[in-house]
């Protein structure tokens, strides 16, 4: 099952002249697009001596700004002025006195399609979050790459590579597609050549290509593609702050200031771990040492923290994630440890790609259960200090937390549902709590399934309240068949375990339902139900919000819309009982035939209610 | 030791002349000034019939502009134009036909002194916050009030009245001077005339009437008087949401919706109270039933709503307010239950305060620890609903809490000193932190000491910590002598326990110290020097704050300004220990002299500290 790679043949493929020895080994981006909003381009160019060279271009249409050089020798940074330039092949010549040394083609290729219509995900849509390793093998033929460090396949070591890929995805994209989801989040798919845990992805070693493990640029182009006919978003993870220790640059960096702590890491000496001490970015009283601290130092000691506060490293990382919307057709970007790289980076990088896609989403991690921090970072906050993120869209831990605390606590003034309540409340701090992402769990946190105490009814009560409040909602694959992380509950390796029936032989098939428990084909259902229901319902996706406070364990939102109103009611009540429906006069349902989305039941809404037994109700005025 | 009540005699000494049994019991305000940025006061007349009379006033310079009815017979409103008119006294004629009835003589004053120089409190105040009940009884004749409904005084339950008045507070103002505290904030003073609990002060049963068992409008103009030549201020406790239910006007409700559930309250049904849901003024999902409930419910049963959406109740709430500050001269006011009467009322009132006093300060009552909902109301604040408080301080029970849990927590990632440290980070969503007020403890909560668990070390950490983050600081009387309510945690007569030496025959006298124990007398020096050197401390007034995360269970924190620079060191570890001090070279102290502000201990900043116990150190390069 080895493939040769032929990544470094292929690399040298671009470069179609060269003399007296010299060659080019890459030019990134190794293609742009004419016709872009922003007429500059910044190529990095990277051969040895090669700034011993000097460059020309032979077409009118296409300005050199300016050459820089670096401190290492191998590397040019060519600014280029592509205001005039048309789509087509011109050469990039490398001279050494008169002689042309190299000739470099380089592709200006035609955009797509206009980038105002490149749409990013919203509310209305359902995320799902894949792990790729733990997803589908697709390609068994890709599980061992020769010439990578990491060799290992072994499905019985939960960190360990076990073979899913890009094939397997989009295989099964009509499993995804029928249980309501809308779009597709994966863990980055980029090379991670580590030698050990290169299977999360988030050591990246190549920027511009794809983990041969994971298949190839025309995989994923096709996984974009048949989602796109399929009405689906591909949004792409992506990593700014650091890159994998054994990412090429990191053997010949190209200024003394391309990583942060590189003088220590060039010495060899121990290194400067960040001390996540986040709060720095907004604190107006941090030290200079703690931010410093914060932002510089590297996340583990197997990822250097990229300085994008180096003007060629931020042109790299945001042409970088501007040719990967281009070149994938992508419906988004999230983007990992948010808070970690330089703030005002961050901001010109989302500036960057939201000022060619306006209409384009990045949702930014930032792990904080404190609603103004994530408040702080979405765009069209009013911060005092003016911050301005560009950012659309960033994750709602607090929520999150909230949901599975107001969830599990007894019920008292000032804890239980009530937590959810207020919760939620804190929206009026956001500037656009719709775009906010929301979510029962992810790769990096315990199962909602265990987060719940694997109770399911309370699993299936998180899981509505997540779906049907204004956000973007994202789940987590497998969760919809309970899986869960319970007999270690946090562990990484458990919570990223394999989707069954994604290998040749698994015994249980979640995709064909052979294997599956009565309580996990039940699951199945309901959140095919719901994440259905959704995917139609304007109320869900823009509606207004209307909630109650807690009441005798209970708890009502209704999301409206025109005619359709959808009813939320958590009951946390083990016994049978009857609600009085007068207070809720305010929504107008009386006498209103009104049906459950997950049985279809109908009944009149009158003066009261009867609640059976602890658990979710949800409910809808549409026919 | 009674007096009798000449309350009534005296509220119609005002009624100059009264013909045909027709009289006018009140006019309110009583008096008004000339010259008032807002020419335009309205009159609240209160009479038998009096809406059968017609109104004239013979003065050229003073206009009326419009007299309004009520619903009862018995309410005139009268709004006058005051632009012209200078100080003196006029007359106002209520006729019948062409005959006088009643004339009125009505006193505009000469203002005191010009409106921008009165000055609220700001981060260089220590104000203490003193229950008058149980602080001093000065005056023992006034201890008892002929004709009030509330006659028992006695010292033996917590919940029945004590004596102490205003004399008490003046006689020992050079005790809460030689304190170091700079202003003074006391429960209400306005008469309560209730039955029961009267002692609270926060059931007003006339806004115009200083409770005469605390003493007369005299004496609270000579505290306020001889509180400003020591350069301290007077700070009013004023309750815009509620009246007490014996109000004189609920025997006579001027109009349908004087008060809120009125039909309720004059059926006889039973009181609707709020569900003190406090995020419906915010949340932008709140439904208008809670939203209702929260703002019209009654705060509880023997306090009636009042509803300030009625333009009459608001301007009379409003001018009562101004009418204090000028009258009394005061350096500010705290405003009880800021969140619950109707939110765009609370911003004109604000609003017309600091219309009329520029430099003046309010500080609002929202208990939470939400520091969006403490941010909200503070004016400057950049909220996305683009609400505008007017209001200058809010209460920080959010760092009040965080500082009691940080204290008492193990130490660990997330826990302990950090949630300290991340509390204050949160100040980069305020407008203005310096103007928030922070406090260890008040009259509704279990004194400080009790919070630290009867820990000397930790409550003089807390304390040094609340007095020296950019805050404008509040202590409660009898903290400096550890004053705790352990027997029973948080139980409201207990907190407002009596202060040793203010009565006659006290075995205990904390003002002579005479029967404090030692480390009753250790606090009280601590709490001296604290506030002391506080008082002349510009770097903690308005000094430049800088922190650092916690570390090895030590927080450091740094106030500096010009050549002054406080070092508040808070340390957890019960073991001596050796700090390296490279990590706050940033702050510039190697090599100078510093030293403690509370032994005097002095040393110079080096390579490291060495601390001896758990503790604080407050440390100043102050000569």
């Amino acid at each position: 099952m080895k493939q040769i790679l032929i990544k470094i043949t292929f690399m040298l493929s671009a470069c179609i002249f060269s003399l007296q020895g010299q060659s080019i080994d890459r030019v990134e981006p190794m293609h742009w697009w004419a016709g872009m909003e922003n007429p500059e381009l910044q190529l990095l160019v990277y051969g040895e001596n090669v700034s011993d060279l000097t460059t020309v271009i032979q077409n009118e249409k296409i300005e050199i700004l300016k050459i820089h050089k670096a401190k290492s020798p191998n590397y040019l940074f060519i600014d280029l002025d592509l205001s005039k330039a048309s789509a087509g092949v011109f050469n990039i010549q490398f001279k050494k006195g008169n002689k042309v040394v190299i000739s470099h083609e380089y592709n200006l290729k035609n955009r797509k399609k206009d980038a105002s219509l490149v749409q990013g995900f919203d509310s209305s849509d359902a995320v799902l979050l894949i792990t790729p390793d733990r997803f589908v093998n697709g390609n068994a033929s890709n599980d061992q790459i020769e010439g990578l460090l990491e060799q290992e396949v072994n499905r019985s070591d939960n960190y360990k590579r076990h073979g899913g890929d890009i094939e397997g995805i989009i295989d099964h994209l009509s499993y995804i597609d029928d249980l309501g989801y809308t779009a597709i989040w994966t863990n980055p798919l980029l090379t991670n050549d580590m030698s050990s845990q290169s299977y999360h992805g988030y050591a990246i070693t190549d920027l511009y290509e794809i983990d041969p493990r994971f298949g190839t640029l025309d995989d994923y182009k096709a996984l974009s593609k048949e989602m796109s006919s399929r009405g689906m978003k591909l949004i792409m993870d992506q990593v700014a702050n650091h890159c994998g220790l054994e990412h090429w640059w990191m053997k010949d960096l190209p200024f003394e200031d391309w990583v942060n702590f590189q003088k220590e890491f060039e010495n060899g000496e121990k290194t400067k771990y960040s001390n996540h001490r986040r709060t720095t970015n907004q604190d107006r009283y941090a030290s200079e040492s703690d931010k410093k601290g914060m932002a510089d130092g590297w996340f583990v000691s197997s990822m250097p923290d990229l300085n994008q506060r180096n003007p060629f490293m931020a042109k790299y990382i945001i042409q970088n994630s501007i040719w990967w919307v281009e070149e994938a057709s992508l419906g988004g970007i999230r983007q990992d440890t948010y808070p970690y790289p330089d703030k005002q980076f961050m901001s010109d990088w989302a500036g960057a790609i939201m000022n060619e896609y306006p209409n384009f989403s990045i949702v930014g991690e930032e792990w904080s259960y404190n609603p103004l921090l994530i408040g702080y970072w979405q765009d069209g906050k009013k911060n005092q200090d003016d911050y301005d993120s560009n950012l659309t869209s960033s994750m709602d831990f607090a929520m999150q937390k909230l949901v599975i605390d107001g969830l599990k606590e007894e019920e008292s003034w000032d804890k239980g549902l009530v937590k959810i309540y207020e919760g939620l409340a804190n929206d009026f701090g956001y500037s656009n709590p719709e775009q906010i992402m929301v979510f029962p769990d992810n790769h990096d946190m315990s199962r909602i399934h265990t987060q719940m105490d694997l109770d399911v009814t309370k699993t299936k009560m998180a899981l509505s309240y997540y779906a049907l409040i204004p956000r973007v909602f994202q789940g987590f694959y497998g969760t919809e068949i309970l899986m869960h992380d319970s007999a270690k509950p946090g562990d990484h390796g458990l919570v990223r375990t394999d989707f069954p029936g994604g290998w040749t032989g698994d015994k249980v098939n979640a995709f064909t339902g052979a294997g599956l428990t009565d309580p996990q084909r039940d699951m199945q259902n309901f959140m095919s139900k719901l994440l259905n229901y959704r995917k139609s319902s304007t109320a869900i996706h823009k509606g207004k919000t209307v909630h109650f406070a807690p009441f005798m364990g209970t708890y009502f939102m209704f999301r409206t819309l025109d005619d359709e109103t959808v009813v939320v009611i958590l009951n946390k009540n083990e016994e049978p009982m009857t609600i009085d429906l007068k207070r809720y006069v305010e929504i107008g349902l009386e006498g209103k035939s009104i049906k459950s989305i997950i049985d279809d039941s109908e009944f009149v809404w009158g003066d009261s209610i009867d609640l059976e037994e602890k658990g979710v109700l949800i409910l809808t005025t549409k026919k």
